[in-house]
C-alpha cells in the first residue's frame, strides 16, 4: 500500500494541547469533526487524558481505538501494545478511513505518537498537527517569560541520572525539567548543585482546574508525572 | 490602579501560533471575539505578521494599537516604542477595556510580549494564553519527532557567538537553532564542528503556504529571520 494511493486513509497525529479543552486548535477541531476513527493512549484500565481533553467535541458514532500500554518494567510489553495498535490503525487506513491519533501536548515533543509514527509513516500518508505544549502552558500559568532575547533553553527529562542532569542544565539561561514524577528529590539536589533553586517554579497539571503552582521550596513532597520544574531566563540581553 | 479593581480591564498575552490561521486555539479565538482592543507588533512601515494570522477573525470596529518597533541599532529606540505602546494600552485598561496583545507563536517563548508584560504586569491583571510554537510546528512540517523518551533538547538563538553556540549545542540529543537570519553560515560551521550537519533540517516559515523544508546541505544561501534549523533526537532509549 503506497503513499498517495487514493484508496488509503490518512493518519493524523493530532496535538490536543496541555489539558484545557479550550487550548485545542481550530485545525485539530476540524479534523476531529470529520474523521471516522480516533485512537489515543490510555491507561491499562481506565481513562485516557488525551481523549478527555477533546471529549466534548467527539462526534457521536466515531470509532475509538484505545492504545492500552502496560506500565510494565518489560519494554517489550509496551512495544507489543504499539504493534497491535498500529495493526488495528493500519486496517482502518487500508480500508480508506482517516484516523486521528490524539496526542496530549504536541505529537513530536516527548509524544508517544512517535511509536505509531515509526510503525506507519512509511506505508501511509501522515499529517502531524502541532499542539500547545505543556512547556509553554506552564510558563503562561506561572506568569513568567520562559526564554527571551539571546537566551538559551534546556529541556531535560528528570529521568536522567543526577550527574547527567547537572551537566545538561549547567550554563543554560532557562531550564525546563519535564517528566518529574518520582524524581523530584533528585532534581532538588541538582538545582542546588547548579545554584538555581531560588528561581525554580514547580508547575503541576498546567491549565487544568487542579493546576498547582509553587516555588520549589514549597513544592509538594511527591510530584505526579504531569508536572515540571521551570527556571525562567533572567532576561539577559 | 491596583490588581483586582473591577474598573480596570484585563491584559491578555494571546499566542496566535506559528502562522497557519487554523493553528489558533479556541481560547484565543474566544478572547479575540470579545475584547474591544487588540495590540500587535508591526514593522515600522507596513504589516503585522501576528495581525495577519488572525485577520479573518477580527470583529468589525475593534480598536487596534500597532506597536511599531524601529529596526534601529540603538536599543533605546525600541524601548521607547514599548514605553509608548504600554502607555497607550494602560490608558485602555484604566478605562475598563480588556486588551489582547497578539503574539506570534507563544507569548513567553522568545516573544516580544515580554516587553509589554514587564511594563504592565505590576499594575493590571494579566492572563497569558499559550500558543503553538514555531518550534514544534517546524518539527511537524518536517515529519520528524523532535525529542522523545529520555532525550534532551537545546533551544539556542543563532545570534550567539560561534564558540558559545558550539558549547551550548554540544551533548544535547535534539537541537533547535532559532532566529537564523543572517547567521546561517555561522550555524553551518557550528554544526560541522559538533558533527551534526548530516542530520540538520532547515525549516523556513513553517505552516505558511510559502513554507520551505530542506536538508542543511540544500538550504538556501541566505535565510530569513523566521527560519530555524532542527536536529531531531536519534530516538535514544
Amino acid at each position: 500500500m503506497g503513499r498517495g494511493e487514493a484508496v488509503s486513509g490518512r493518519l493524523y497525529g493530532l496535538g490536543v494541547g496541555p489539558g484545557d479543552p479550550e487550548l485545542l486548535t481550530l485545525k485539530a477541531l476540524g479534523i476531529l469533526k470529520r474523521v471516522p476513527v480516533v485512537a489515543y493512549p490510555a491507561l491499562e484500565e481506565g481513562d485516557s487524558f488525551a481523549r478527555a481533553i477533546v471529549a466534548a467535541h467527539l462526534p457521536a458514532g466515531i470509532r475509538e481505538i484505545a492504545v492500552r500500554v502496560p506500565m510494565s518494567p518489560d519494554p517489550d510489553a509496551a512495544l507489543g501494545a504499539y504493534d497491535r495498535a498500529a495493526a488495528e490503525i493500519a486496517a482502518e487506513l487500508e480500508a480508506g478511513h482517516d484516523v486521528a491519533v490524539l496526542c496530549q501536548g504536541d505529537p513530536f515533543l516527548y509524544g508517544s505518537f512517535m511509536y505509531l509514527h515509526e510503525r506507519l509513516a512509511e506505508r501511509f500518508q501522515v499529517e502531524v498537527v502541532p499542539g500547545v505544549t505543556s512547556l509553554t502552558a506552564a510558563a503562561s500559568a506561572a506568569g513568567r517569560p520562559l526564554v527571551a532575547r539571546n537566551e538559551t533553553l534546556a529541556v531535560v527529562p528528570a529521568t536522567l541520572a543526577e550527574d547527567a542532569l547537572v551537566e545538561r542544565l549547567s550554563g543554560s539561561d532557562a531550564l525546563a525539567i519535564v517528566k518529574l514524577g518520582r524524581h523530584l528529590e533528585k532534581v532538588r539536589r541538582v538545582l542546588a548543585r547548579i545554584g538555581r533553586s531560588e528561581e525554580a517554579i514547580y508547575v503541576e497539571r498546567a491549565t487544568l482546574p487542579e493546576q498547582k503552582l509553587a516555588s520549589l521550596g514549597k513544592a509538594p513532597a511527591s510530584a505526579p508525572y504531569f508536572s515540571m520544574i521551570l527556571v525562567p531566563g533572567r532576561g539577559r540581553r
